[in-house]
């Protein structure tokens, strides 16, 4: 058995780097965040530059992340099985709750969104494809780590997005049972103030949990009188995700 | 100077390969299609999964792009400048036009789609954000090959999508003058029958063409009774291309 490629995986670290955080990094910010010598962050990102992944700015002579990328990043999702089998599903669940859908995949301890539909209206909104939740505070997260989908990353703990959030890991592991024991996840104010979140469980082949499905807007959209997830919806997600999880080829349940 | 390193350039040949074709390929199809030894490929496949970049199905052993390319796609979106310089003109031109709008940039002898904002009407679109088309048979790429943005790909030649595709050579490198003179360029059936698109050249610093901004959608909604390209598109989009350049720090012209 080969071992990993080292260079690969340096390779794979520097592109992770731009990614994040202040996204134009020079040589030297490049070589010190990952601990390179000069010469070898500089082989590794003039052969990414070779490749397109990565593009050095003419003025600055700083990096960024390559087109090359998007292209593959977009391929990726027409592969996406989860998400293929999803896209009608997730068109019905946001036109009969007129709330936005999402569809979250666990990727390095975070959520991946695949799949966004709009909430049916005309309000302006963003497209979230792509883009990285905490999985503590997010309804979709808290359903991949429910069932043992997404394993939380136990390096930064439990951070505090608003003073709902679930930071202390006993209160966090309670709520986790419960979700295993309803079937469903709810989010109320735990991200953003005035937002909220509904998700169930998606089953890929053999009953395994593979993503989850939800929906997600402003919190007295989600949530009755009460602060109460409203049963409608929930009801509506938890048809979907059935109805996704019998197209991937999961027992009826 | 350090050299390429040569097992990330075979990393992303892999990942290439994986976003073309048939998108789910078996340890064996991998190293035939790239001339490589299994083991090596099995070296590098393993690396690529273990960031994230590959997965494998269970069932069947075949390879297929990885998660983690979707976040490093979407986050370089948000560090093209082209594309967030050009986001509240492309968003006005569509509303002025009343057609689809697309923004394209050189990747590997093909036109990349950094943009894309639908026809504003309520007709079924699909988002062609990471898509890839031909240089020269789509007016995004005929702006690129004429300002010497984009360079042909030599090896497959002009392939013909429609009878209308400029599969010569020479008539290929009139009509490139031509756009070179009159400023804009256009394509009508030559992608797709009933199809038709206009274009013209985004300006940078220093005034080089660094991307394309153009029009596409029906032939009778781009060009009039005459089957010419409607002058008072070529305007609309003319004029974003001159706002867009000067944001980017062109001088007028």
């Amino acid at each position: 058995m080969a071992g990993p490629v080292q260079s690969i995986e340096r390779a794979a670290a520097i592109l992770r780097l731009l990614a994040g955080g202040p996204r134009r990094l020079g040589l030297g910010e490049v070589a010190a965040s990952l601990g390179l010598a000069k010469g070898t962050a500089h082989g590794i990102l003039r052969t990414l530059q070779h490749v397109d992944f990565v593009e050095q700015d003419a003025e600055t002579g700083k990096y960024q992340l390559g087109a090359a990328l998007l292209h593959l990043g977009t391929s990726y999702l027409d592969v996406n099985e989860l998400r293929s089998r999803s896209l009608n599903w997730a068109d019905a669940l946001a036109a009969r709750s007129g709330e936005a859908v999402r569809l979250g995949t666990p990727l390095e301890g975070q959520v991946l969104i695949v799949h966004h539909v709009f909430r049916p209206d005309d309000t302006f909104q963003t497209l979230d494809v792509g883009s990285l939740l905490p999985l503590h505070a997010s309804s979709l997260g808290k359903v991949l780590l429910a069932f043992g989908t997404a394993d939380p990353d136990p390096e930064p703990g439990l951070a505090a997005y608003t003073r709902h959030t679930l930071i202390d890991p006993e209160r966090l592991a309670r709520a986790l049972t419960e979700v295993r024991e309803v079937g469903w996840a709810a989010e109320i104010q735990e991200m953003s103030m005035g937002e909220a979140g509904l998700a169930a469980p998606i089953r890929g082949h053999g009953g395994l949990v593979v993503g989850a499905i939800g929906l997600s807007g402003p919190v007295e959209r989600i949530c009755d009188s009460q602060g109460r997830p409203r049963p409608q919806l929930i009801s509506l997600i938890r048809e979907a995700a059935r109805a996704i999880s019998r197209d991937l080829g999961a027992a009826r349940w």
